[in-house]
Parts: C-alpha cells; structure tokens; sequence
C-alpha cells in the first residue's frame, strides 16, 4: 500500500496594502500588488496524505467531515499539485486552524499555503518559494503572502508565473504586533471570491489601481525603515479605499458595524494622543490595530474598555509556511 | 433717512447628488452638478436693512451679535449686491434658523439663499431666478439650491452665469420627506468650505466626478417617475462615493459616529423588509433618512428605538426661497 503524506503550518496575513479584484478569475491574479504580514500566534496545520486506498479526495476541517461541495475547492487545488506530480491519487486532508472561520480573519490564506506546501512535499514536489506561493495562489489569492515569511509582498504580475509574493523582510525585522480586535463573529454574508468579482462595478475601483503602486512604495519603505507613522498613514488610507471600492460596488457592501467605527475613530484619537496605533479593515467588521509589541498591554485594555467588543486576539509577526514532523494523520 | 428693507425666507436643502470640491474656489463653481430637494420645516428667515446711518455691516445670527471677522463672509456676499445696485450703503442684517447651525444641515445654504433674496429685493436688484441661484452661490455653493422651490437640480456650468440651479419637479410632485437624525450635535472640526478644497487631494475624486452624468441621470429619472428603490439606490451609492472621497482626502476626514453606522445598517434592513427608507449623509455624522409621508410615524418609531439618536427632525419638500412680509426688524 502506497502512502504518501506530509504536514505543513502557515501563518494567516493581515494585508497593509490590500488586494481586491482579480484580473484573471480562473489564476486570481490581482489587478494590483499587495503588501502583508504573517500573523504568528494563529495558524492552520493540515496534514495531506495521498493513497491508493482512497477513492475520492476527503476534507476534515476543524474535526469536521466536510461535504463534497466543501471538499471541492481543495480537491481542485489538489489537482493542480498532482498534476505536477503527475499521479492521480486521491487524499485525506485533515486541517485545524487555531482561530475562528469566516470572521475576515483570512482563514483560506494559511489554509491554502499549508494546503500547498504540504500537498507538495506528499508528492515530491518541490518548487522554489516562489512557485510555491504561485500554487498557493491559485487556491486563494492571499495565501501567496502566506508562503514567505515576515512582511511579505505579491507582485501582482503578468501570468501564472510572475503572479507571487516574496518576503521584503523577515519576521525578526520589526517587532509589529496585530491585536486582532473581533466586533462580530458571524459568517461575512459576502465572501472574498465573490466580492472580487464586484470590485469591478465600482465607479472608483479604476482610480484605486492606478494609485496602487503609490501606496505600495510608501508601505514598502515605511516597513523597511521601521517608521510607524507614514505606515499608520498609508495602512489607514488603503484600508477606506479598499472599503470605498466595496461600499460603491453594485451590490454595495457595507461590511462595517457600530463597534467597526468606535474602534477605527479610537485608534485615532490613541495615535493623536501619541500611541503608535493605526487599523486596517479587511472584507468584513472586524479591525486589525497594528502597534509594536510594547504597546500591547496597554492597547488591549483601552480596546477592552470600548463597547461591542467580543475578543481579542494578539498576534505577532509571522515566519513562512513550513514542513513539520508531527502528523494530524498519525 | 434712507433706509431699504427686505425679508426673505429660504428653506435648507438636502443633496441626493452630492456636491463636493470646486473647479473654481473664488466662484464657488462646482465639479460636479447636483440635485437636492428643499426641507420644509426648517428655515432661516433673514432681513437685510441697507442705511445711510449704518456704518458698517453687521450681523445678528439666531439673536447673537456676530464679530467683525464672523461678519466677513455675509459682508463680502453683500458687496456682489451693491455692486449690482451700484449702492455702497453698509447693512444691518438679523438671520434666524429654525434649526441647529453646524450639524450638517447646511444652515449656509439656507442663509446665503433667503440673504441673497433678501439684499436684492432691498436694493431693488431683480435678477430671474437663474440670476438669483448664481448670486447665491457665490456665498455658499449649495445655496443656490435653495433659491428654486422643491426638486432642484444644479448645472455645474464654466462660468458665473451657467452655474446655477433650476427647479427640476415642484414640491407638490412628490410627497418625500427627510427624517434628519442627529447622533451628534457638535460643530464639524473641519467646515465645508475646507473639505471641498480637499477633495482633490483624493486619489478617487476624479473618477467620483467623471461618474457623476450617470448619477445625476439616475437620481433625475427616478424623481420624475416617483420611483423609490431607484432613487434610493442613487442616493446611497452618492453618499458611500462622497464620504470615500472624504476618508480617501488627506488628512482623511472620517465624519461617521458608531451610530451613523446603526442607523445606515437599519434603514437598509428595513428596506429589504419592504420600507421605503433610504439615508444620505452630508459632510458629517448625522443621517437624513428620506422617505414618504405615509410612512413618517413609523420610521420616527423605529429611529428612536435605536441606540446613539439625539434628535430627529421631520421635514418636507420645501418651496423655493421668497420675500415675506413680516420683518425681523420693525
């Protein structure tokens, strides 16, 4: 009996320069670059295991047997890693996030680039960072970030190939932290895949590509420099034209809440006041607030204090998605 | 003793096209047409007294004596009139509002219209209507929405005289009201006439403004045939795209309260519940949550349920600005 298996962590990201609408559906390349960080401190570990004796390909997420309408996203990306492995065999994938599902946490980033890297090692495959993050892609478009590790950036690119992200500093460069600040915890009424197919019916959506590669050059050298204040700036400004696409898109999606505004005008008036503090929103309610691990216990008691807040989860900066030896398979 | 008296009366208005951002600031000649409608209900009633004993312009605003520098702006507008007269006379002018200043009910657009009513009729200044709406504008840009009655819609025009309002339906054509709900009561930190010499420092503003045709078709139409769910559609999609050029200027000017959210959230669930409720939201928190006549007491009901409401105001549609007899000076 041939088995093969493998098992691999990554890391979700928080985007600072966010990606939104794809130019290509089928290979999700972005109509413009991205910048993020890994998120340590929450993960996905999902082991693959590829073998004869298994007829059809099967999901366990979160200790639960998924359908096969669920199981099908997987399925296909899996098809993609045997086709360069060029075998038919089918798998067991068995996954565990350490945080919740659908919250805009961005759980199919870690998810598809521990998907990817473990998928690959299973089948002796063994593709450069690079094309790892590109496979990664074509399962979700953000769990390329996920792959390097650190502050990691996606060139948009031209193809299949140039479509990838590469780490532009590691995770010991800069010391942010991401207090994920949860205002709801339900399941986005709109997911990412098919609010990228909105973005395009946004009358601005045009306007926020061209300006894209503005944002990314302040981003990029704010992070590189260490220099908070233009990233708070420019983290800030991508975050209310991301959602200035996604409240003008026909339909509209207007993911914020009472609590999403109280956070947003807090974390203001906290930088005003002279704490390094600045939020990024992705496609839901919920707020990122960036700071710097000094700042952490003092952020998460102010944030404590605010009304419509039901958790918080602190994170660091994040290393790239890894092999690792212990097995969800045993 | 020469003295020439005139009182008009002016009606806020409420833009469901937005106006925001100038091509020419000194003229006040806007980027973009709009289209509002007046609020009856609320109103400023000004009279304006022109004497050879007056010896400087000055201004009672709500029954306060204005100073020298918060006269400046009312004393300039004046200057347009007696150079039209071909008078150099200083005026004593006494304005009252009905409502509160600086809230975001554009309490200018109301004063600058019934001011410029006001003047003209004292100093025998008989513009058309067209002529009147430009003068007005010249003071305050969207006060020249307020001088026709009920729907107007304002042509951004290339000079002076193209650039004015018309009325585009009556008051009597349809039975809108605006429900304006205040979840903040305090003075905007950043004034309009600052705000629009931002919006060019927004990445998005000029596809807002390349846009804008379609909009103003689509809000145009749906006036004409009475037709809520377009005319909500367009007004909310106007507001989201204003208020991301806001966010999107620099410095970023977030107006929204936790409770603008709550109450935009609502008015689209109780849409979708088959009520005909839009909102709108001018430069600021509050909400204007327009709606029928049938429907007022309801929709009151159901706004003062929600957490965060200070005040609501129930208006109509407004007629245009007009002379009155009763004066505010004996």
């Amino acid at each position: 009996m041939l088995t093969k298996k493998a098992t691999a962590r990554a890391h979700p990201n928080i985007a600072f320069i966010k990606y939104w609408g794809n130019k290509n559906n089928d290979l999700r390349l972005p109509v413009n670059g991205s910048i993020s960080m890994n998120l340590a401190g929450l993960e996905t570990i999902t082991t693959v295991m590829f073998g004869d004796e298994i007829l059809e390909d099967r999901l366990m997420l979160n200790g639960e047997q998924q359908t096969v309408e669920q199981t099908r996203r997987v399925s296909r990306h899996l098809d993609h890693v045997r086709h360069l492995a060029n075998v038919d065999l089918r798998a067991l994938v068995i996954s565990q996030n350490n945080f919740p599902t659908g919250t805009g946490i961005a759980s199919s980033a870690s998810a598809f680039a521990a998907l990817t890297a473990a998928a690959c090692s299973a089948l002796d495959v063994h593709p450069d960072e690079a094309g790892l993050s590109a496979l990664a892609r074509l399962g979700s478009g953000s769990a390329c970030r996920s792959v390097p590790g650190g502050y990691t950036e996606w060139y948009a690119g031209v193809d299949h190939q140039t479509s990838y992200a590469a780490s532009i500093a590691p995770a010991g460069h800069w010391d942010l932290i991401d207090l994920v600040t949860i205002v709801n915890k339900e399941h986005k009424a709109v997911g990412s895949t098919d609010g990228h197919q909105l973005a395009d019916t946004s009358p601005l959506q045009a306007a926020r590509i061209a300006d894209t590669p503005r944002r990314l050059d302040l981003c990029r050298a704010a992070i590189l420099q260490k220099d908070f204040e233009p990233l708070a700036a420019i983290i800030e400004e991508d975050t209310l034209m991301m959602h200035s696409i996604l409240m003008t898109s026909s339909p509209p999606l207007l993911y914020w809440l009472p609590a999403t505004i109280r956070v947003m005008q807090a974390v203001q008036s906290w930088r005003a006041g002279g704490i390094p503090a600045a939020f990024t929103i992705d496609a839901g309610p919920n707020v990122h607030v960036i700071s710097t691990t000094g700042w952490k216990d003092k952020l998460v008691g102010l944030l404590n204090e605010l009304e419509g807040i039901q958790d918080i989860l602190p994170t660091t900066v994040g290393g790239p998605a890894q092999i690792i030896n212990e097995h969800l398979i045993p």
